[in-house]
């Protein structure tokens, strides 16, 4: 076992913010702090939360005369880190890699905005943790992409797949978000990159995918038209299998996305943050057309258990399950997933 | 062949006001007038039209009060007429059935709002043309059951069909809508009536469908997963099949419903009306899971030129194809399929 392992968040949006407070929660973990490179209300958001903020050499005055607080220069928080993870702006992560981490040979996780190719591994910690075990660089897949993994991982270990035909319709924007989607159509992506990105998780399964992207902002849903190979599972045994996986709740009364945000208020989770995929039982199908089904991605807190295990995986931490059952007692999903399944019994 | 047919429309909301102008347009009918129940701006547009607008009895002051111009009350309209197209609220349909339909032996057509039981027949003109033939009373399905059909009969005529998976992301509502959908949310409805619907017209073909409903106003975006018994179409096939379809467009370069929209608008079409289904050509998947691929129905015209066929169908009037082909040219289909395919090739 390691001693507490160097984390700093380089970037502090959706995904970095609540990165870097599950990280300052973790025993195992120290978080050095987070950087920022405009002086914005985020920044300020980190100061008042206790983080220190680091930004590039040349901002420091900028910053400070918006009466933020500067702990340090973003070289020198990466300099002090036995690991970064890059939550930076879509695309970026690859300059920073090239820049900073591999001259510097620092660890790295990256999301799943960045290509695959930035990474030695794409992680979904049910699917594979020890496949980022000592890997200098690992890519926290995107937030769909992390939902199909999470229920398409259990099907595989049970039953032999023929094929997987995966629709996405898409929230339009985050709340932050100064531009999103079509604001009064339907967008679609036909032969979308989601297929792609699941086999970077879970090798060559046969799967394609479509995105539609509606305006709205409370959560994806994504439907999966499944086939086997071999016999297939019953509606029951679909819900038992989902009952037992800690990252997915098994919800049957909800008919919108939007209840399952008002049950995440209802249960005063920090920042309406479920972490878990909702499986939506009572979309499952099952006949001659194969198993459909269909479940709500929160897409700003799915992946936030998934960077915490991949930091543990990557500095060999701890085994997967003690892994995956550290994060979630850290982050309150048994409590979540739990209440979900009470209220939408 | 019969005389000029007498019809009325019975109700003038988003599908009466369509199918009365194309009746009066329609040289083996005449349009006897059409009714309205509030003194509302569609009463004033009717007038406008240069249409007869009968009111109930009772009512003919509260219009007149309003400068509405009433020709007359709602059951002298419907006595003088030999077939009354139904286009009333949803639901109100069967109540005229029993209390106005049956007792004066009028011949009616309903629309895809009532349940299918009103009918001696629910329609689709390119499906069953035939079956409505002295019928007295005809259904013509909804706008989404409508393009199903269109869709869905050429593959029965050429394929086997194992199974359809229906999956409607449906628009929110409709411009004249006080009330839509959830205004930020993904609403769902699993086993939808549509599967049953679809039915009532192709028989007992194997399908289900899931509707999911979004904040929008801009066409239904449908989607079919279908596996075949034997061979399946190529894509090629497939779009050579739609090409061949007077009331499909197969469209290859869309990416949003609204595009559709405002390529209506560029044409100058009334109301922005397309009255096809719009393969999405650019959506079509074929492999392992079968055939995936969507289509955009234009929720407020789809269903015209199915009245008028039904109103031929039941009157007599005219064989399939040549009624077909006469209202298709009637309200300005071949041309617009025409130019679909041209903007979006």
């Amino acid at each position: 076992m390691i001693e507490r392992t160097k984390v700093c968040v380089n970037g502090y949006g959706t995904i970095g913010k609540r990165v870097a407070e599950a990280i300052a929660k973790h025993s195992k973990l120290k978080l050095v702090g987070i950087s920022k490179y405009t002086p914005d209300q985020d920044a300020k958001l980190a100061n008042a939360h206790g983080l220190n903020v680091f930004v590039p050499k040349d901002s420091v005055k900028s910053f400070e005369s918006k009466g933020i607080a500067v702990h340090g220069s973003v070289d020198g928080m990466i300099n002090e880190s036995d690991l970064v993870v890059d939550a930076s702006a879509d695309g970026k992560g690859m300059q920073n890699r090239q820049t900073i981490y591999q001259p510097n040979s620092k660890n790295a996780i990256f999301q799943g905005g960045e290509e695959a190719e930035i990474a030695d591994v794409s992680f979904n910690a049910r699917s594979n943790f020890e496949k980022a075990n000592g890997k200098q660089f690992v890519r926290v897949v995107s937030c769909n992409t992390t939902g199909y993994c999470r229920l398409i991982k259990p099907l595989l270990e049970n039953y032999k797949i023929k094929h997987i035909n995966a629709i996405l319709i898409r929230r339009g924007a985050d709340l932050n978000d100064a531009k999103g989607s079509a604001l009064n159509a339907v967008e679609w992506k036909a032969h979308s990159h989601h297929a792609h990105d699941i086999q970077s998780v879970l090798g060559s399964i046969p799967i394609n995918s479509i995105a539609f992207k509606v305006p709205h902002t409370h959560s994806h849903i994504n439907s999966m038209n499944i086939l086997f190979e071999d016999g297939m599972p019953t509606k029951d045994e679909l819900i038992d299998l989902y009952s037992k996986e800690s990252r997915v709740a098994v919800i049957k009364s909800a008919s919108t996305s939007s209840q399952i945000v008002e049950a995440a208020r209802d249960l005063e989770l920090p920042r309406n943050d479920t972490f878990v995929a909702s499986l939506l039982a009572n979309t499952i199908e099952i006949n001659d057309g194969g198993v459909f089904m269909s479940f709500s991605v929160p897409q700003e807190s799915i992946v936030v258990p998934e960077n915490i295990d991949a930091i543990i995986a990557q500095s060999n931490g701890m085994h997967k399950e003690q892994s995956m059952r550290f994060t979630d007692e850290l982050i309150g999903i048994p409590k979540i997933k739990a209440s979900l399944e009470k209220i939408f019994a």
